[in-house]
C-alpha cells in the first residue's frame, strides 16, 4: 500500500493511496478514536471514489460520527484502464439507456455480475492493507455501504467477507445472482429503496429484502429517484450501521 | 363525550371518558402545546386501552413529544360487554392455541375482521369528539399506531379515514382483507416486523408492505416475538411519525 497524496480540510483528513493496480482514498477525522468504525463505501455505477455524493456522506460520517471512511475505484473506473469486454458493455448501456432505461436491465446485470467477481478481492486486499496499518489496526469494526453498482458488489463482498459487521444498501437493479448472494448474508442490513425511478425498478428490492438470510434489516421505501435519497432516510441508515458497529466492537 | 375521571403523575395528564358505549382514555402533557399531534394507539388482541405496552409507549410519546395520545377499547375488551359471537371465537382461539399456535390464524381472520369493521366507526366517532373539544381541535395532525389487532383496526381506518396523516404498525397476522385495506393506502407507514414469533409468520408483512400504496414507507425486521420490539425500532417508528406529522401540520 502506497500513500500519494494527503491534504486536510474541515477536520478530515483525505489520502489517497494505491494497493497494487487499485486506486483508493481513506478519510478520518483529524482527531482520530482507536476503535472507532471503518466504512468501506462502494460508488454507483459509472461513478468513481469521489463522486461528489460518496464524497459529502463520507464527510458527514467523519465529521459527525467520527468514522473513517475508505472508497475505491471499481475496475475499469476512475480512470482505472477499461478492459475491451468492459467497453462493449458500457456502450450497449449507453444505446440500450437511450432507446428505454428499461433495456438497461440484462446488461448491467452481466457488467456489474463480471465487476462485483473482480471488485470482492480488490476490497479484501485493501482491508487487509489497511488493517495492517497502525492507525487503523483489527479492531475496528467494519461496516459497508454502497448504492446501484456498490450495492452489487457490497453483497457479494459481504456474503463472502466474515470482517464486515453491518451494511447499508442503496436502490439496485435486482438479477438472479443477487438473490444467491443475499440467502449467505446473515449480518445486520439496512436497504434503502426509490419507489419512483425511471431506471430502477423498485419492488424486485422487496424479494432482495426478503432473501437476505439477516434476523435484522430494514427496508425504506422513499418517494422520488435514486439520487434523491432524503436526509431521514439517510439518517436511518447511519443509525442503523452505528448501533450495529457498536454492538460488533 | 364524557370524562369519568381525570389524574396526573409525572407531568402527564390522564383522562378517562365514554362516547356513547365507548371507553377510551386520553393522555396530554401538562403543558400542552396548540397544534402538536395527536396520536391514535390501537390495542393488541386479548388487552385492553391500559395495556402495561401500550401506556408506556403513550407516556413515552407525551413525555418525550409532547403528543396527546388516545386509546380506546376495541369492542369485547378491556370490560366491555363481549357478545356471543365474539365469545365463540374467543373460545375456538383458545383451543386453538392449545393445539398449536398456527392453527389460530383462520380465526383470528373473522374474528379480527369483524373487530375491525365495529371498531372503525367507534374510532372516528371518538376522534368527531375530541376534535370538537377547544383543548384539541382540528388543526393537530393525527397519527396512528397499534400492533396486531391494533394494526387490523388501523388499517381499515387509515384506509377510510382522511384525517390520520401517517401510521406506524407492529407485527400482525395477514389474511386476505388486510391487503384489500392496504391497497387503499396513500399516506406514510412504517411496519415493524418480528422475524423469530411463534404465533405471527412474518413473510407475509412484506406482502401487506407491497400492498400499501404510500410512495413512502418503511420496514423493519427485528430479531425475536412480536412482543419485544427493540428500542432503535421504536425511536425509529416515532422518528417516521414526527417527520410525517410535522409536514402534515
Amino acid at each position: 500500500m502506497y500513500f500519494t497524496s494527503e491534504s486536510s480540510s474541515n477536520r478530515v483528513v483525505e489520502r489517497h493511496f494505491t494497493v497494487d493496480d487499485i486506486t483508493g482514498v481513506i478519510w478520518t477525522p483529524e482527531t482520530d478514536s482507536a476503535g472507532a468504525p471503518l466504512i468501506l463505501c462502494g460508488h454507483s455505477g459509472g461513478m468513481h471514489k469521489q463522486a461528489p455524493g460518496l464524497v459529502a456522506h463520507a464527510q458527514h460520517l467523519v465529521t459527525r460520527h467520527g468514522y473513517s471512511v475508505v472508497a475505491i475505484d471499481a475496475p475499469g473506473h476512475g480512470g482505472r484502464p477499461r478492459n475491451e469486454q468492459d467497453q462493449q458493455w458500457v456502450d450497449a448501456l449507453r444505446a440500450a439507456r437511450a432507446k428505454g432505461p428499461r433495456l438497461m436491465g440484462p446488461i448491467i446485470a452481466e457488467y456489474n455480475s463480471s465487476l462485483a467477481e473482480r471488485a470482492v478481492p480488490e476490497w479484501q486486499a485493501t482491508l487487509d492493507a489497511l488493517q495492517a496499518l497502525p492507525e487503523i489496526g483489527t479492531e475496528r469494526p467494519v461496516g459497508y455501504g454502497g448504492t446501484t453498482l456498490g450495492t452489487v458488489v457490497g453483497l457479494k463482498l459481504v456474503a463472502a467477507e466474515p470482517r464486515i459487521a453491518a451494511a447499508a444498501f442503496g436502490p439496485v437493479i435486482v438479477f438472479d445472482a443477487l438473490l444467491e448472494w443475499a440467502k449467505q448474508i446473515t449480518i445486520p442490513v439496512d436497504f434503502q429503496v426509490a419507489w419512483e425511478d425511471p431506471e430502477i425498478d423498485p419492488r424486485p428490492s422487496l424479494k432482495l429484502f426478503d432473501a437476505c438470510a439477516s434476523r435484522d434489516k430494514a427496508l425504506h421505501v422513499y418517494p422520488g429517484e435514486h439520487r434523491e435519497t432524503p436526509r431521514l432516510a439517510a439518517d436511518g441508515t447511519d443509525r442503523f450501521l452505528t448501533k450495529h458497529l457498536r454492538t460488533a466492537a
